[in-house]
């Protein structure tokens, strides 16, 4: 069979005419942004010499759109480009691939926000708990909540259940793995799962709280079916997972499981490049916020400002707006800055996040005092009382 | 039950002694990058304060250990950090994460080199074919590989079936999805791979060559194994995984996977944020080398230099270093510089590359004349005759 040898004819599209669009921000003159822009639209979909497009359907409704240049101010644009929902088909992948896939690799470029019509937020579950569904599963409504990590690496599992015990015992909310608390020998996965799980419910019998222990289930993806449903077995309350070490879609699968039914809390690591770099990259706002929400996360992890990495006060906030903002039927989430925190700074912390959020205290309550049930409680103490005084 | 109240005591570890190595770029005066280098140490591994931990086998064998640190250049530092092995407990998601999970959120930090003993080298299977592999399935030993994608977007699977049988037929070596074609109702994946396939098989049966298919098969995730097992099934000749959108370990799993035994090539959308900005991140070297090599990847596909990214040359041939250099049994692999290139490029391409290379040629291929076929035969050509000249 002979081939066909010209490729330059007329394709007709039937699309629904729906589009999400995406958010970036750059510098530079007016013409330089517009050029750059002009570049995303075609990058991030035909990624092909626009003059050598005859269809007239691929060209209007295939490659992005430039919907709107503004200048907030100074010499930072904003770009609102728009893209046929059709160009993601349905994928969550492919949605990150079309905001920031190839363009990823070009210096220079933020992607701010995403903003997805009802059409397109159909194709996700979203969070099943929420700010409100992890509320209702822990019976606590009026103050944030306080999460603490089990650590260091290193530990056997008998120490981690103890300390689990500890501080579920001592009225802590919620206690979760190390990230770092993969499947190593001194700690193997199986039975520390099991056994900081039943440790956990030991206390709450005794306590009547709900504390919520959060295994770490992050990789490999070979294994991870099977560690979630051993995770669901022993009875934990939650999972966290790293989707910059699997991949948002593998939270997303997670969350979406109705056989598992588990709060999920998202876990930052590795994704801190997206970030480091001001007006590069992807915004604190989408990354921690959106995005995790997005895949099913109900509360996603980031570091807190003034601690020991350099996110600022406003990042934080922006994380925060991020994870409720309207997004059609998904929950807004809660907010897990963790870092840098100690007994003095909470009344500030609480003034700056409001009630709905919960504080990652790690080092700080071990090392107020040689008593661990005290700290705790102590901790526990100043979140009640901070909010009855606010 | 009363809990323990203090946690300050001895644990006996038990391990190898093995160590891997991870070495890290920073910048500033000696004494700075001390600190920095103790900051990777205790962050990567207990992220928990150093003084706390009682325990002298945890602060000798689990925090890092600087073993070396050095001034190539200026300000620029190279230090070397060791890590126990057991840290990583057998898995790629926890070696990313003790390599630059947490440190990731701070900048002014790159990761170079990954060094991993042999012990380790035994958790990964690695690239199935590498260059070896490849060029005795294709039977071509002695030249460069010529491999195009399917594109733009929006073309109908028919249309895109048509194409690669003109390309399978005039000599290309291999022909890609691109990257952006998902799941989208214009071209339907499951439908698009049968098409194609069969196209690409039924040219090579008139050419006598044997070009490859390599259908685009990232995300998502709760498909991908029926997605790679349907196009085994339509006998394509490889996969096309972008390890940034599905993560590292979703490559590994198909490149491991005995009943696939097909070559997959890694795709850098969405990894870009981790380069872009110099002195942070990954170095191109490990992010696009070693690591999809790792990962089992066969081909590694990135920006090239002089084109429409931003990537210097030297930045082009570190890759190559990374995808080629000694890492125990793992075969080296191919390169895949993509963009930018024309015809007329072509002889200092094979200069800088040698022949152990894959170009990506897309839209120049198409740009260089009306007729598609003869377009493609002299791109073939004058692969032929750069080796024969060189």
């Amino acid at each position: 069979m002979q081939p066909r040898r010209h490729f330059q004819f007329e394709v007709k599209l039937d699309l629904s005419g729906e589009r999400f669009r995406v958010i970036y921000g750059m510098q530079g003159s007016g013409e330089e942004v517009r050029v750059r822009a002009e570049d995303i639209c075609v990058e991030q979909t035909i990624e092909f010499p626009r003059d050598l497009v005859t269809s007239g359907d691929i060209r209007a409704a295939i490659v992005g759109k430039i919907e709107r240049m503004e200048r907030p101010g100074g010499n930072e644009w904003e770009i609102e480009i728009s893209f046929a929902v059709e160009t993601v088909g349905h994928e969550l992948t492919q949605l990150l691939n079309v905001m920031f896939g190839n363009f990823s690799l070009k210096p220079g470029v933020q992607v701010k926000r995403l903003d997805l019509p009802v059409s397109m937020l159909k194709d996700y579950k979203g969070p099943r708990f929420g700010i409100q569904g992890i509320r209702e599963m822990t019976g606590v409504h009026d103050r944030p909540f306080l999460c603490t990590a089990l650590k260091p690496m290193g530990l056997p599992n008998d120490t981690l259940a103890e300390l689990a015990y500890t501080f579920a015992y001592s009225g802590v909310d919620m206690v979760k793995d190390d990230h770092g608390l993969a499947d190593q020998p001194f700690s193997p996965f199986w039975e520390r799962v099991e056994k900081v799980g039943a440790a956990v419910n030991r206390a709450n019998k005794i306590t009547g709280n709900r504390c919520l222990y959060f295994p770490n289930v992050t990789g490999p993806l070979s294994l991870i079916m099977e560690k979630v449903r051993w995770a669901k077995a022993c009875g934990v309350g939650g999972l966290m997972v790293a989707p910059g070490l699997v991949g948002f879609d593998t939270m997303k699968m997670l969350a979406d499981d109705d056989g598992l039914d588990l709060p999920i809390i998202s876990h930052p690591s590795f994704l801190g490049s997206y970030v480091v770099t001001p007006g590069n990259g992807i915004s604190h706002y989408l990354i921690f916020g959106q995005l995790p929400r997005l895949a099913g996360a109900d509360a996603t992890i980031y570091p807190n400002y003034g601690g020991r990495f350099s996110f600022s006060l406003e990042n934080c906030q922006s994380i925060v707006q991020g994870a409720t903002v309207e997004m059609g039927h998904l929950h807004p989430i809660f907010s897990a800055p963790g870092g840098g925190m100690n007994l003095e700074r909470i009344p500030e912390m609480v003034q700056a996040y409001g009630k709905d959020v919960i504080f990652l205290i790690g080092g700080a309550l071990h090392k107020m005092g040689p008593d661990l049930v005290v700290n705790c409680q102590a901790y526990m103490d100043c979140l009640r009382e901070c909010v009855i005084s606010r």
